[in-house]
């Protein structure tokens, strides 16, 4: 007691063994926390004088309430992952008393740069974003940054500007995927994967490469394809099934091209799961369409969401300073189905 | 003069012995309303501070635009054709110069009369809405007419209140889609649908029965059940194929249903669809991950959002009387695929 320097949630955080989304979800009575739990955390925040930081004071002070629009950039509202992630988002905010504004960039750069520009009109608070797959100039979200809106990044993080991120652990998803296929018997695994200078891409390949490895399997070249949607699946996957020694399992990086995988492999009478083993990554929808039905690693949009929505709100907030860089993993989680043994 | 409250059309409509929609028309300068009577109207309404809406009160007080927010109220974001509605709704909003405002009612009735009062808040210029299924009180939408902020339903039209609707031809979709079963040979054509109370379930149950009798077939009462889910459709196939004469073909209300039926009648060792022909609806993802790919009916969602935005900007924007209640209905499309001879 009686100390006067500032303690931030951060250290809180720390000092108790939790994560800062738990202290401030304690501090603010959310009832996702157990009462010990929120107990625990205000007793300790009482007596070490926490205080969130000059922002949220000053805003107190003065009553202005903040705008309370949270502005969110979408690259395609259909994909499941990505309506998943936006319904995390709505929930989190709505829980905290925030509304959302809805921007799709189709993709495209241009409509990014402008969807920014319309965000930043509006006056939200801060935005959460995905970037579009053709985004190579930062200079839109960097101005945001210097007008002191705070971003925050999900999936796609941008590594054009240092912004806090909400990213999958893909490495662990694929490396578990493929310990998974090891343990149920196969020995050639091939890897369908975006290219490597993707964040995502090479995460991913470096989990399916060191799964091998600590299992004493070598990668295999020949089994290693740049391939990331059903339609190419299905055009290359004959050719490397009529390898001289073919593969008996492939990991894919996302759902829909392991449904290439499966229906080319079941044209050519393969029997999967006993012949094939297949894996996939994001479970969605199609997952359980398909037939057998799809081994997956869980992308979790939902969780995504909700952190995005956390760091976003807590940054307007105060309850973390609005410079620091958060970067949060979202564990994946297997889902065994009929397509692994 | 220098009354601050806020009044409604309700309440001139009552102060007054008129209706609201009098009121409303009056403001409008309907030549359906004397011309004496509108005089009385506005005069009330001028003496009395009223503005039809937020959208007026802010151009009137400061002269700057009208606030270009949309408030958008989908009941599950990750369900496929509220996204794909969703979309299309954005597309064009954003194609006029508005912004959407988003927020999930999660199937409750209690969310969605939150939103409703949020987004009044918020001061947006309309509303696009799907209603809860649990919704079977309307005052939350009353309130918001009466505020003069328009309303637009899309998929599950609200039967309370009278205001502008966008559905999908739901009774031709399933008219074409068993006309198509009839084409390709089957004679004993099951009917999986929701109950008939429902405004949808109803106008498909119609269309699948107008096409047989005018194919000069019979419904079969034990061929017609409740059910739309795949849990279902695979705990209530297998007793309908054991029937003494089992049909050839299912037409199911939702692609889900469909892909129930269709592994349970692969389990049971049919043959699809040389013995046995599935059609679904809606053409979601997982109609083209399921084996093999569903034919189903398209119901086309971006479609159907675009529509709603246009008639919600168009009101707005006086393009088409607020007053006036429009109903559009977006043409489905039959999409042939493997589960049909």
């Amino acid at each position: 007691m009686g100390d006067t320097t500032n303690i931030t949630m951060k250290d809180i955080a720390q000092n108790l063994g939790v994560s800062v989304a738990t202290v401030s979800r304690a501090l603010k009575d959310s009832p996702r926390i157990s009462v010990e739990k929120r107990e625990e955390i205000k007793k300790y925040a009482r007596e070490h004088n926490f205080f969130p930081n000059m922002i949220a004071e000053s805003l107190r002070k003065s009553k202005v309430q903040p705008i309370k629009i949270i502005g969110v950039i979408i690259p395609q509202l259909t994909h499941f992952y990505f309506s998943s992630i936006l319904s995390g988002i709505e929930e989190e905010a709505t829980a905290r008393g925030y509304k959302l504004m809805v921007a799709q960039s189709r993709e495209m750069y241009e409509n990014e740069v402008k969807i920014c520009r319309a965000f930043s009109e509006s006056k939200v608070c801060g935005i959460i974003v995905s970037q579009a797959k053709n985004t190579a100039k930062y200079n839109h979200f960097q101005k945001l940054i210097e007008q002191g809106v705070p971003l925050v990044f999900y999936d796609r993080i941008c590594t054009g500007v240092d912004a806090s991120r909400v990213v999958v652990d893909d490495y662990m998803g694929a490396y578990s995927a493929v310990t998974h296929l090891i343990d149920t018997g196969c020995r050639r695994i091939a890897y369908y994967g975006t290219s490597l200078t993707m964040e995502i891409g090479k995460n991913r390949y470096n989990g399916y490469r060191d799964a091998l490895l600590k299992h004493g399997l070598l990668p295999d070249e020949r089994l290693i394809r740049t391939c990331d949607n059903r339609a190419d699946a299905e055009a290359i996957t004959p050719d490397v099934m009529s390898l001289p020694e073919p593969p008996d399992a492939f990991f894919a990086v996302n759902d829909d091209t392991a449904i290439g995988i499966l229906y080319s492999c079941k044209r050519m009478g393969y029997a999967v799961p006993e012949e094939v083993s297949i894996c996939g990554f994001t479970n969605g929808e199609r997952a359980i369409a398909c037939d057998p039905m799809l081994t997956t690693v869980e992308q979790r949009g939902n969780q995504v969401g909700e952190e995005a929505a956390n760091i976003l709100i807590d940054k307007v907030e105060g309850v973390i300073p609005r410079s620091s860089i958060e970067k949060r993993v979202v564990r994946t989680r297997l889902i065994i189905r009929g397509t692994t043994r």
